[in-house]
């Protein structure tokens, strides 16, 4: 299996990183091909603009996504967004590694949703959900948070985690087609001792070698709406 | 009353900033104050990093939230940061107006969230939600989606448009006491006439012009939960 590792935070001694080295080191030694994409120390630019293509279709007026299926089909898209693609293409397994900021991902890795998962080839037109353009590939969200497990959940203050990853685990990872595993996720990180910070790396560890066995989330498929995407009842 | 408008856009003549001139037009033709920060035009820095500290708490290892709290405290803050600081604590209406990009913020706008909404000032401890640093202000967001309405709701393809939205409506507005009004959504822009195009403006510039009378959205409450944040029954 290649698996594809994204992460992204400030800190190079975070806990978050310590994560993503037990995940390269459990996949690896599974026999798996990893490679890592550590955004803040690629320096990674966030920011999809109009420099994102070497060549425009409507260079007098930006539509970023027609941009982006053109670009790719012509090899005018940027370099830094061709590499991450290539990755992406490789992998079977992608994993995005982060900390919570704001309850959704920070903006180093949002901006690498926005420039690497490209009209034309992650999606387009019907091609989205179970039809996405990376179907047949599996994510998995690895996140640290500072809140406490019992904020979360049906009645909890903040509501179903899963509710607030919503716009990541359905409208981005499922959304281009991926199966999407259920959220790894470290509980009150910033707060708590040396030893219950081990208990979630070998946690993590035990998840990452049964994932064969892990069932994804269930989201819509196409085949449950009609041409115009109105409910089949 | 004073209107900040957060922008962001990377695409000067979009309908998304036809959407920012006319709330900037009918506020000012209210007698309200308003300042507009326009993120690509800024060339904001999205990225949440060490740098945005010029002296920091504890320079061998960075927890982002605590150098925030730190940092605004003893004027240590990224000067950018600062600035856009200043604006949010001068206005008694935020509006967020963007692109919907993978049912979320452009990561230009999610990094903006990021860096100014600083822990200390905007929440910290047991200020969140109705208690939260920015409480007795409001916020709108505005949105542009290439989706149309009817693959929104309950039931719909993608679900409601607000469940999707939620890291932002509740996760970051609400979280920071703002009073979040209905989000004011322009669907299936960029397939859409000049003429309806003209009709969204109009009804925008009618919904502002009557902003007072919105009712918020309906958030937790921090009376709602015990001292450890569990739910009173």
């Amino acid at each position: 299996m290649n698996v594809l590792i994204v992460h992204a935070h400030p800190e190079p001694q975070s806990f978050t990183a310590a994560l993503r080295d037990q995940a390269v080191e459990t996949f690896r030694a599974q026999g798996h091909q990893v490679q890592v994409s550590d955004l803040y120390a690629m320096g990674w630019n966030p920011v999809a603009s109009a420099d994102d293509f070497t060549q425009r279709e409507n260079p007098e007026y930006l539509v970023y996504a027609l941009e982006q299926r053109q670009g790719v089909k012509r090899g005018a898209i940027a370099a830094d967004i061709q590499q991450e693609l290539d990755k992406l293409l490789w992998a079977d397994l992608l994993v995005l590694n982060f900390p919570i900021f704001w309850f959704s991902a920070p903006a180093m890795l949002k901006g690498w949703i926005d420039r690497v998962l490209v009209s034309g080839v992650c999606y387009g037109g019907k091609r989205f959900y179970d039809q996405g353009g990376l179907a047949g590939k599996r994510a998995l969200v690895t996140v640290t948070l500072g809140g406490r497990e019992h904020m979360f959940g049906d009645g909890a203050i903040h509501g179903p985690l899963e509710d607030m990853l919503r716009p990541i685990l359905r409208g981005t990872l499922a959304y281009v087609g991926f199966e999407v595993l259920p959220p790894f996720v470290a509980w009150h990180v910033p707060y708590i001792s040396a030893a219950a910070r081990q208990d979630f790396l070998q946690q993590y560890r035990q998840r990452l070698e049964q994932l064969s066995d892990d069932q994804p989330l269930v989201f819509p498929r196409l085949a449950q709406f009609d041409e115009a995407l109105y409910p089949l009842t």
